[in-house]
């Protein structure tokens, strides 16, 4: 199956198969597949946290609405934006860049420029949507990358995000949850996964040009 | 290679062959995937352009720090996000639940109510942020799509939202310029594409629990 097939049999899965668990390989995969999503800068403006243990999870459910999918799933995803972004951050990205690329940190002056140029003329606010949305590229890849694994999963905004920096302590790290994803496989009478998938003819989504 | 491998493959390509254009099917494999790209409660919030016509693309370059991607990549594509999300267009989303998936219109009532909600509690500035994210993920999906068939990508937010809303006449559209992404080719000398693949170590990127 090509990547659009896969992406054809995913659906938002609603009820998972508790029983099952994603093989260690697969879920690295996907992890993999994340780590290279790309983001502004290439700054990475978030974290990315894999959550198995079932006491945190259950904890988390209580503050989603009591979504089934937290707990049954075999692993829960949260996306968390950094709510740091500032010029410590940025250089130490470009001491990244400049160990992994090994470049003298005088020939990155240009690009650190840039990069600290983007950081403070954000607003706090700018700064956290920046990286919020970042973060939703991690999302995209992570839904193909899964699917491509024929892993279910289901990307979820319903959670109360002051909830899960309470229980994750993802204030004190610096972060700040944006977005959650749940993966495993889909229960056999998930009546969902046999529903037609809906979405906006070709010709009321695209435009070309 | 596995969708892991095109990952590593792809990078921020900044110099595009010119002459190499993406054949038919390759692109309509790419839109394919986008189109089938998750959105919070389904409503795909946002429209794709995909731009291929040299004229409009060397305006946009105007509004687009003069980069050369816009016009030397094979198609330029831009998400614009919807800026009308309102009760008339969740409604004519449940029109479209409803006979895609040949449902009665009142057996959707409750879904209608939490589409409807979801929308109505909004101020206009948050249904924008809202359905900017969506485009993010959209845009996510495309590059894994576009790298999976081997066709470079540049996701790009260094644009004048403003400009090329004016060039695209998207404000009558009921939209605005969120972010763009150019595929086509790599040219050769792009010396890019031979330098390391800069990320933050596994360490500092996820965390699990």
């Amino acid at each position: 199956m090509s990547l659009v097939d896969k992406l054809k049999w995913r659906y938002a899965t609603k009820k998972f198969d508790s029983t099952k668990k994603i093989a260690a390989d697969k879920l690295q995969n996907i992890l993999d597949a994340v780590q290279l999503a790309p983001s502004s800068l290439g700054l990475q403006h978030y974290r990315v946290l894999v959550i198995e243990d079932a006491g945190v999870r259950e904890k988390l459910k209580a503050v989603a609405y009591g979504q089934s999918q937290i707990t049954d799933a075999s692993h829960l995803i949260v996306f968390a934006a950094e709510t740091n972004i500032n010029e410590e951050f940025g250089k130490k990205y470009i001491d990244n860049v400049a160990a992994t690329r090994n470049a003298p940190r005088e020939a990155l002056a240009g690009f650190e420029g840039m990069v600290l140029g983007a950081i403070n003329s954000r607003t706090p606010e700018q700064l956290l949507l920046w990286a919020q949305k970042q973060a939703y590229i991690g999302l995209g890849v992570l839904i193909a990358a899964a699917s491509e694994q024929e892993v279910d999963n289901c990307p979820m905004e319903g959670f109360d995000p002051a909830g899960f920096d309470e229980v994750l302590g993802l204030k004190e790290k610096g972060l700040t949850a944006t977005v959650i994803v749940t993966i495993g496989y889909r229960a056999e009478d998930d009546d969902l996964s046999k529903a037609a998938k809906v979405r906006r003819p070709a010709d009321e989504f695209f435009i070309h040009i």
